[in-house]
C-alpha cells in the first residue's frame, strides 16, 4: 500500500467495535449537489420559553409541573416507547419470533436554560450532567428488570429532535439492542484472546499515530475512528480501561465534561451552525457480570457533510448494503483541530 | 402470550434475514409531535426540463449528451463512489484494518418524462425497467471482478435524492457489504439445516395467515414482513425460489411489473403525496457459485410516518441501539390494503 492510497482511492475500513464494514470514496467529495438543502435555523432563542415542556416550572402534557431547577431535571419520559409493567410473553411461531421487552425510559434536562445546549455550557457545568448519568445509570443498573442502559442525545431538528431544550434520553431495557450486543461479542472475542482491552490497544495505536486525534486530556481522548461512518463523526474515550461510567472519579468527571466541551464547540465553529448530531454512550449491560472486556465510550453521529445546509444521506446504498462516505476520517480531523 | 400483546405492548421481533431484533413501541403512536415537518413538493413536474442532466438529449456534467431515449436508459456513474481501475491494496497495522474496493456504479433513467414516477407507470412500463435490470445484472454478472450487484432507487429529496427524473442506481462491487452478508449467512444456514428456502417457507406461512399480506398475484406477493423497522416497509417477493432476478421468466417480469405498481401506488394514495422511500434489490451474489439458498426480493423503505410532512427518525436510540417503531405492522397493512 502507497501511504496515500486510503486518501485517493474506495477502500473499505473495518469497524473492530462492531465487525462491520465502512466503504470510503475520498473522490467523490467532488460530485455536484443538486439535492434537498435543510433549513437552517440560527435564530437565538430565549433563555426561558413559557411554550416549552422541558423549561422549569411549566407544566407537562400529563398535567405535571417542572421544579424550578437549576442545573439538571430528571423524569420519566411520558410517551415512553418502552413500558415497564407490561406483561411478559414470547411467539415462536414457525419463522414468526418476537419477545416482549421492558425498560424504563428517561429525559434529562441539561440545564434551565432554554437557550443554550452542551457547546454553550463549561466544562464544570457538563459535569453536572455527567453526574447525572452516573445517578441514572447506578439507579438502573441496581434494578434487576434492567440490563443495559443507553443514555443518548438528539440534538437539532434534523435529528428528529422534539424540543429545542437542551436534553437527553435514557432508554433502559432487559435485553442487549443490536447495535451493543455486537460491540459486547468483539470485546469479548478479544479481551478472552490478548487479555486486554480492545479500544484501549486501539487507543495506544492512535496516541502513537496521532493522525486521527482531535484532542487530548489527563483522562481522556477525543479522536475520528478510523471505521467512522458520519462525516465528521467523533469518540471520546476514557484512557483507563472502564467499563461503565460510574468507575470515573470526581477529576474525571470534569476531565470528561471537558472533553465533551471541546468537541461540541469545535462542532458549532465548523459550519457556523449550532451542529446537530446524535451522541450516545455504549458501556457495559448492567446483568450483574463484571464485563471486564468492556471499555465504555461516547460516539458523535452528526450528519451534516457540506455545510450548515447539506448532509450526508445514508440512503439506498446504505440502508441495503454498507454505509459509505465521502471525505475521509483524516480530512474530517484536519478541520476540526484547525478549529480548537 | 394472549393475542393481542402485539399490538398493545413492548415487543422485539426477530428479523429472519439478518438476525437482528426491532424494538416495537404500538402504545407510542400517541405522542404528540413537536419535532421538525417535512417541506412537501406536490407541485406537478413539467415532462420535459432542460435542466435536468437525465432528460433525453441534455448534457450531463461531463460533456456528455444523453440519447433521445424512449423508455429506460443506463449510463456509467458520472461520480461513482466505486472505482473500476484503482490499485489493490490492504492495510493490516494492528487494529487498523482496510482493504481496497472496487466496482461499477450505473444510473438508470425508468422513462424520458421528467414529471413521472414507478407510482405513475404501467406494469408493461415497468417491465421495461425490470428488463434493464436483468440485463445489467447479467452484464455486471459476468464480469470477473463483480461478486454482488446492488439494484436501489432513492426516491424524493427526503431521501437524498439529488434529480427527481425518475431514475434508480445500481453499484456492484468485488465484495459483499454488511447488510447482503447478514442475509448470505441468515439463508445459507436455514437452508443447509431444512434444505429449503427461509423466505419461501415465511412465504408460505404469511400466505396462510393472511395477515401482513399487502398483494398477490400469480407470480409475486407484497407483504408487510413480522419484522418490518419502517413504518409502512414492504416487501416484494417471488413465489418460486429464484436466487436472482435472471430466474424470472417474461410473464413473471410483468407480474413482478405489477407488483411494483400496486405497492407505489398505494404509497402515494396513503399521505396523498409523492411517497417518497429507498428501494433495493436483494439477490445472491455473482461470484459463481449457485447459490441455492438465496430467494431474491425487493424492499421498500418509507420515512414518512404520520402524514406527507411527518417522518420516522432513526437516529439516538435506534443509531445506538436497535430500530423502533411505533405502530405495528398490522396496523401499517390494514391501511395499505384499504387503498388498493
Ligand atoms: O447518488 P446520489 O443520488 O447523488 O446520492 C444519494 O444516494 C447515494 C447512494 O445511496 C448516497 O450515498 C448519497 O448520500 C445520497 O445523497
Ligand atoms: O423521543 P423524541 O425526541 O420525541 O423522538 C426522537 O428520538 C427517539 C429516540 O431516538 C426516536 O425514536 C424518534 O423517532 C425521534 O423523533
Amino acid at each position: 500500500m502507497k501511504n496515500n492510497d486510503l486518501q485517493d482511492y474506495s477502500h473499505k475500513r473495518y469497524n473492530i467495535l462492531t465487525g462491520e464494514w465502512v466503504l470510503v470514496s475520498p473522490h467523490r467529495a467532488k460530485r455536484p449537489w443538486q439535492g434537498q438543502n435543510e433549513a437552517v435555523n440560527n435564530e437565538k432563542r430565549p433563555s426561558y420559553d413559557e411554550t416549552c415542556y422541558l423549561c422549569a416550572g411549566n407544566t407537562r402534557i400529563n398535567g405535571e409541573i417542572n421544579p424550578k431547577y437549576e442545573d439538571v431535571f430528571v423524569f420519566t419520559n411520558d410517551f415512553a416507547a418502552l413500558q415497564s409493567d407490561s406483561p411478559t410473553f414470547n411467539v415462536n411461531d414457525g419463522l414468526l419470533v418476537a419477545e416482549s421487552e421492558t425498560g424504563i425510559c428517561k429525559v434529562i434536562c441539561f440545564s434551565p436554560d432554554h437557550s443554550k445546549s452542551l457547546a454553550d455550557m463549561s466544562p464544570a457545568e457538563i459535569q453536572k450532567v455527567a453526574y447525572a448519568w452516573q445517578r441514572e445509570f447506578k439507579e438502573l443498573a441496581d434494578n434487576p428488570k434492567i440490563n443495559y442502559v443507553q443514555i443518548f442525545e438528539n440534538k437539532g431538528a434534523v435529528m428528529g429532535c422534539s424540543n429545542p431544550h437542551p436534553h437527553g434520553q435514557i432508554w433502559s431495557q432487559s435485553t442487549l439492542p443490536n447495535e451493543v450486543d455486537k460491540k459486547n461479542t468483539q470485546q469479548l472475542n478479544y479481551f478472552n484472546k490478548n487479555n486486554s482491552s480492545l479500544l484501549g490497544d486501539y487507543l495506544s495505536q492512535e496516541l502513537e499515530k496521532q493522525e486521527r486525534i482531535i484532542f487530548e486530556n489527563e483522562g481522556f481522548v477525543v479522536l475520528i475512528p478510523f471505521w467512522a461512518v458520519w462525516p465528521f463523526e467523533a469518540m471520546i474515550v476514557p484512557k483507563r480501561q472502564m467499563s461503565n461510567i460510574l468507575d470515573m472519579n470526581d477529576a474525571e468527571t470534569l476531565q470528561y465534561g471537558e472533553a465533551i466541551s471541546v468537541i461540541t464547540k469545535a462542532y458549532d465553529k465548523l459550519f457556523n451552525t449550532s451542529f446537530p448530531y446524535s451522541a450516545g454512550i455504549h458501556q457495559a449491560p448492567t446483568d450483574g457480570n463484571e464485563n471486564q472486556h468492556w471499555h465504555w465510550h461516547m460516539s458523535f453521529y452528526p450528519p451534516l457533510l457540506r455545510s450548515a445546509t447539506v448532509k450526508k444521506f445514508m440512503v439506498g446504498y446504505e440502508m441495503f448494503g454498507s454505509p459509505q462516505r465521502d471525505i475521509t476520517a483524516e480530512t474530517a480531523v484536519k478541520m476540526l483541530r484547525d478549529l480548537l
